[in-house]
């Protein structure tokens, strides 16, 4: 329909062959279904330290923690900023686990790339152009989330943005739409999994959790990501999801956590 | 949040284990994965005793074959009805496989039922009552599709409106909903799959192929509802699909539909 | 798009002059902004005589009254049926009104049609072929209500199989949509009306009370569906909300109508 | 449901009367309906001259006009910038008429603000909470779109981030919203007037150009959003729409633009 097309370095027609991302040392695209766990919030040194050793106990190879929280409402609990971030990358050493943490301003991009192996643009911000165009000006892979009501096309020119910055480092997640069906708090669409295969190069992971909201139903979205094509996961889990800051009742427990890791071999 | 539940008899509440239907002797819902398969659209005797062959040497297990048409406008192929219904009775018997159409008139239940193993209502009478209250009157099996605009809830109330006269023999279907993503035709929605199987007994099955729309997405989302849990599929195939005079466009071919069954064991 | 169009007979290259349409003597589509009225089911004869004064008082031109409730679950109050039908008839007979009921069973369609002016097809029966088929056979005007996510298209071809049958007498209603937002119970898309004059020659009222879910919202939304351009309403009332058998919430009580027909004019 | 509210003090039950807010003179809120009309995108100084003109002949109380296009595609027109920012500065001095323009990118926001009367937070970013600090930290007017995927509670939560940072000047837009209907490019949800009415004491005005998409149904959508009790329009016009750089299809011309204006009154 259009004469131009609305993206082209990320497209298939340009390259051919997929492309595989290095996260401090793990490849995501390259055949391996990789799993990326770890609390919401970063809400303290001891529960990412337990985090952390659970994710790799059982399996995981990089560790998520929110520093930065994209809320709906200002009087929710925004993170505990930079000092989550300086745990973040404590962390992340002392296990030797790559990390990953959502950023939210475009002042705060390079700062935060510095700490973290892996810097993810939220849901929320997958429009926001000055914060795509600061992104793509590091060095760093980009974990790029699809909005809640973006279509795949959208997803793939915010891809486009940062790519044509210089950074050809972009992952992209599926983690649900926004539809009419409530007993979900988004609609995973899985389906976006096989359609952007055909689509473009970049790797594509899947975010049960968000989509979900609950964590019962985490385990069997997670089998179906797996099943669809997806080159990987990012799950929520907690030491004590009743206790957790967000995002609880979507967040998987450590017991329930190793379960699944076990269903996912 | 209702004092009065909108459903009873098919919730978990009311039977705390899943139920399986028997269809001509095959058991949807006791475990195995149940494949039915077969054209949109009866086209001709021909046509349906090809399928019907393909199905069974694949391991299919229902042949499943359109006759009368819920087509959009009066000006597409309505299909061939009763006689096609013929055709499908024979070939079943002929090849000793259960039968399964869509009827759309309540007047033409019983006719319908009398040729056929399972009776299907479309996602567009999903909310039909005079349908639903035919369907329950008979003891045959339903395949119910949930309606593209239909909450779950409104499909387990739909699903109560046939037990409650009578007849519980009656096996869910997810189809795809209606959501503002463009690139498939509907958008799966795996997520129910889970969710029916925490609120309902009843058997759960998925149709991939009109969700997606097309044939190059009906294996990797067939593959994601094993992994989901359904207890089966309802996939369309086609002798040649480029020739179909409906839904060409998402039916598999012998080849597809061969390899496709390979990769779900 | 489509090499051969979906519908032709109610589109405006058929027809370019606007049709109108005869209730029992009223015209609708004729430039005249017509009300209709009534509670959502009916409940007595005394309620009913009671609207109808009431509307006839404030210039009401139509009198709605349910007698088949097509009811998401099967434990809600389904009408009073054919007793309530009489009723209808007896009360628009005594007070000189015409009067419109749902019919829900093609079935039905012909004993209903004697008793009432215009037969509705509801919003969850807009693609029941066989119903359309009926009230397509019948020689009164039916109210096509158009299904709450289905496309404006849709509705058209659904227009279509109505007047293909030869009953040329068709009603569009937009009713709302089923989107993502909650606080109305659908989304009325009041830009369905202006796209519905360019596409067809058929008149277009607008429901309010059903969009909207809740009374406090159907006076600002029935003067915008004025202003848009929709050649009526159809709008829930009741003697006594707080006390009705069904959709209570959204119907305006007798002060509350009289102050809306005010504002109207 | 949510123990504590998710916004305050943009809610009608922190401040019962509503809100009016001066914008370079105008009143908007303050019971005159007043309409906000320009071009897309700033083009050149001539078109915006022009559009100023038409504006103040035909009653249009601001000027409108993009400088920075948050557009979906890296490879589409993205507007002249600052220099087109300095375009809108002079030329609504030389008019004495308001200006507005959208702001992308928080770094931008002090400079921006400094150069018109009210700043806009386009349905992209409504939920970039970086860029909502930054406008809140101004003393400017914002007007703060609503995102096409956003419910209208996290209308009124992004409204809350800007007040919360101490600036109280916000006036909210509806834009549209996406469901799953295509003939129009968003869905305009005018009952989104209404409820915010009941729940917020903040001006609401409607953008009917974004919604629509195409310019043959402004009009109709803009009388709806006067009579559905909106504080004002948001209109795209241009001198020559077909030679427009962005959205033309949805700009009236000045003819269509003069009638319109004459309708309204």
């Amino acid at each position: 329909m259009n004469k131009s097309p609305s993206y082209q370095l990320v497209s298939r027609a340009y390259r051919e062959n997929r492309t595989s991302i290095n996260v401090g040392g793990i490849q995501i695209g390259a055949g391996e279904f990789v799993v990326i766990a770890g609390p919401c919030s970063v809400e303290s040194k001891e529960q990412l330290l337990l985090c952390a050793e659970e994710a790799k106990r059982c399996g995981a190879k990089v560790l998520r923690g929110g520093c930065f929280k994209p809320r709906t409402s200002p009087y929710s609990f925004q993170g505990l900023g930079f000092q989550a971030l300086s745990y973040l990358h404590e962390v992340g050493k002392f296990h030797s686990i790559p990390v990953i943490t959502e950023v939210l301003d475009a002042r705060e991009v390079s700062e935060v790339s510095r700490q973290v192996d892996v810097v993810q643009v939220g849901a929320r911000n997958m429009q926001n152009t000055a914060l795509l165009k600061a992104v793509g000006a590091i060095d760093k892979p980009v974990l790029l989330k699809r909005g809640m009501m973006s279509s795949i096309e959208e997803l793939l020119c915010a891809a486009e943005y940062i790519v044509t910055q210089g950074n050809e480092q972009v992952i992209l997640c599926e983690r649900g739409i926004r539809t009419f069906e409530t007993t979900t708090r988004y609609t995973l669409d899985l389906s976006a999994v096989p359609v952007l295969k055909e689509l473009t190069h970049l790797p594509i992971i899947v975010d049960p959790s968000h989509a979900a909201g609950r964590r019962s139903l985490v385990p069997a979205l997670s089998c179906a990501a797996k099943a669809v094509g997806a080159d990987g996961l990012i799950i929520e889990m907690h030491p004590q999801p009743d206790l957790a800051l967000s995002d609880g009742a979507q967040s998987l427990d450590f017991m329930e956590f190793e379960r699944l890791m076990l269903e996912l071999r």
